[in-house]
């Protein structure tokens, strides 16, 4: 049995055959997008399931926009109302359904180069025609932006405002109001999309870009890398009759997410320790970030780039000139796995040669011998 | 901004309009297809949040497959090996993910009618062409099922062999055999959707049809009708090049199913008394059960009919004749909420009148005060 035409069209990926290989014994990866899992609030997540394990409710079949407490809870952090959010099976599934739900076979997507390759993978699987924008020190390039935007048949813009998952940069207040003026004046969807937003460890917060056009734009809310990815508990929030139709498919899709789930991340966030828990992330991760440059100022002797990174899981190495698909295979024989510039572009043309490192799931010790060993690697080639 | 145009052709489901009015307070509901919150094997599951909860391990990513425990104890439950399973954020997203990746526009789905209407919407967000055979006393009309497969362009035949929802009726041996023979001679896969197989409360057991075509079928076993649905934990079986393309597009719609559910799931299912839990359920159900068809045979003065169910959740009450669609709507004023037939045909031509009664989620001493109202109700239309 053949699958779909637009399935067998999907391509290869890259990046699950390195983090496959990645999961080896011996190997130290800094390839994959994974929290500490050391860093866990594991004496909060043992106390949310004593607490509710008695509540039968819990494992009942419950409402597809989530479990009620939840939303509650959530839509009133958020100053909105209930209607204007739905909890997903993680900020992927929100992604996809935005892609199932708005766009035809054709329609435009806008996304950042370097992007994340996991969106990029739902709005291949919609067939929507993907066109990226490069991104400048203070985020996309706004004229080109201003291009495409005008060029018409733009559905969305998706973009990672706060410590972009390859590169880690920020997008200035400027850039910020900027792309939100423009997404308003050719009334083109934004979806925010924000996992990265609570782990900034230097610098001033800035406010989201949806909060300067709150009425044509998606902020997809990950409660993955602040608390526990394992229980797949996101939130995507957005105006009411927008978010109504990704409850119908949702619903068709897996019906709701894990009540339990929903329970233990109410729980967790709810209590009062969970500020602590964050602060003492930030702390960990501003610590593993600084040991990894360290390690690559005082080990990478060929030319390269780092742009100063304020948050998030990921520094962008660039390695002007290089292959870098090639270091990241001959990387893995020596046992660090890194992943290449190369898979987060769609177009194979203009892409910055450069690897994406994850700071957040190894801790100094070995990220410490792994940048070692990859300057290795990297200063030979 | 406008929903893309398969979206937009989604019908409106009256079913959830009807369950939503059903969740409203002095509202007895017939109408869901929810277990009994109240038989949920509560013991098992605080111990297994206890027994689970200092293992950070559970709140990490995971494989898109499934947690390898589960994974490797349910391959060999099943007498399989792991590359032929694949675990789901529910059988919902089993019938979805199948509907996605092998389901072009117009391709046709065979199901029976009357048919899960969950199933029918997964199938038309795919954009199949939906054809019904009509159901008999031992399960689908061979003859039209071997007209329709003849046919060509089939892809699937999605079916319900063991207590079918809606109707609750249950294949035989002979039929089992000669719908596998026909898959076989017609190369035509079968999606063998079995939630409600464990809950058989008298006759035998059979063998699944699956047993009989295993190169040619998907499994979906579901572990929300046994354990508890709020988990959203389910398992899909087949040949391994046909999983694989599942588990490529599961992890683009939400990365892989709640860990933490996962590992719950595994501590029930292994447990020693989950065999006593699925008994007493089984008991408790037929109780239920019989309470509900005595409550009819008391109560029922116009014509109906009922067929002899051994397992399940569900009574299909045939009212020939009847406006069943009326019955329903004027039940609900009545604070008794049951679900017309219409809604599980795709065609609104041959289908039987009928209502669908649920009696898993609802004590005897409720569904007899229910029932006597759903009756007076029937009686005077």
């Amino acid at each position: 049995m053949q699958s779909a035409n637009h399935i067998q069209a999907l391509q290869p990926s890259f990046i699950r055959e390195i983090l496959s290989a990645a999961s080896g014994s011996g190997v130290t990866s800094l390839a994959g997008g994974l929290p500490a899992t050391e860093l866990f609030p594991m004496a909060l997540l043992s106390d949310a399931m004593t607490s509710i394990s008695g509540d039968n409710a819990i494992f009942q079949y419950h409402e597809t926009r989530g479990y009620p407490l939840l939303v509650d809870y959530l839509a009133n952090e958020y100053g909105l109302k209930h209607q204007d959010l739905m909890i997903c099976t993680g900020a992927q599934q929100a992604i996809d359904l935005l892609a199932r739900v708005y766009i035809s076979p054709g329609d435009k997507v806008v996304v950042e180069a370097p992007c994340y390759s996991g969106a990029m993978q739902a709005f291949d699987l919609a067939q929507a025609d993907i066109c990226a924008v490069s991104q400048k020190i203070n985020g996309p390039d706004l004229e080109c932006l201003e291009t495409i935007f005008a060029s018409g048949g733009v559905k969305f813009f998706y973009a990672v405002p706060d410590f972009n998952n390859p590169t880690g940069s920020c997008w200035s207040l400027g850039t910020r109001r900027q792309v939100a003026e423009l997404c308003v004046q050719y009334q083109i969807s934004l979806i925010e999309d924000a996992p990265y937003r609570e782990l900034r460890f230097s610098g001033q917060p800035l406010p989201m870009v949806s909060e300067f056009c709150p009425d044509i734009a998606f902020v997809l809310r990950s409660f993955s890398k602040i608390a526990a990815p394992g229980l797949r508990v996101a939130c995507i929030t957005g105006p009411e009759k927008w978010i109504e139709p990704l409850i119908k498919v949702k619903q068709i899709t897996d019906l709701h997410t894990s009540t339990l789930s929903q329970a233990v991340m109410l729980y967790v966030l709810q209590h009062s320790l969970f500020s602590d828990h964050l602060d003492n992330l930030r702390t960990q991760y501003k610590s593993r970030y600084e040991a990894m440059v360290d390690a690559i100022v005082r080990s990478v002797s060929i030319e390269y780039h780092l742009n100063d990174t304020q948050g998030g899981m990921f520094i962008w190495l660039r390695l002007p000139g290089r292959d870098t698909m090639a270091i990241s295979k001959a990387a893995l024989k020596e046992g660090v796995a890194v992943v290449p510039g190369d898979v987060f572009y769609r177009a194979r043309s203009n892409e910055e040669k450069a690897l994406r490192l994850n700071f957040s799931h190894t801790d100094e010790a070995n990220i410490c011998r792994a940048i070692n060993t990859l300057a290795k690697v990297i200063n030979k080639h």
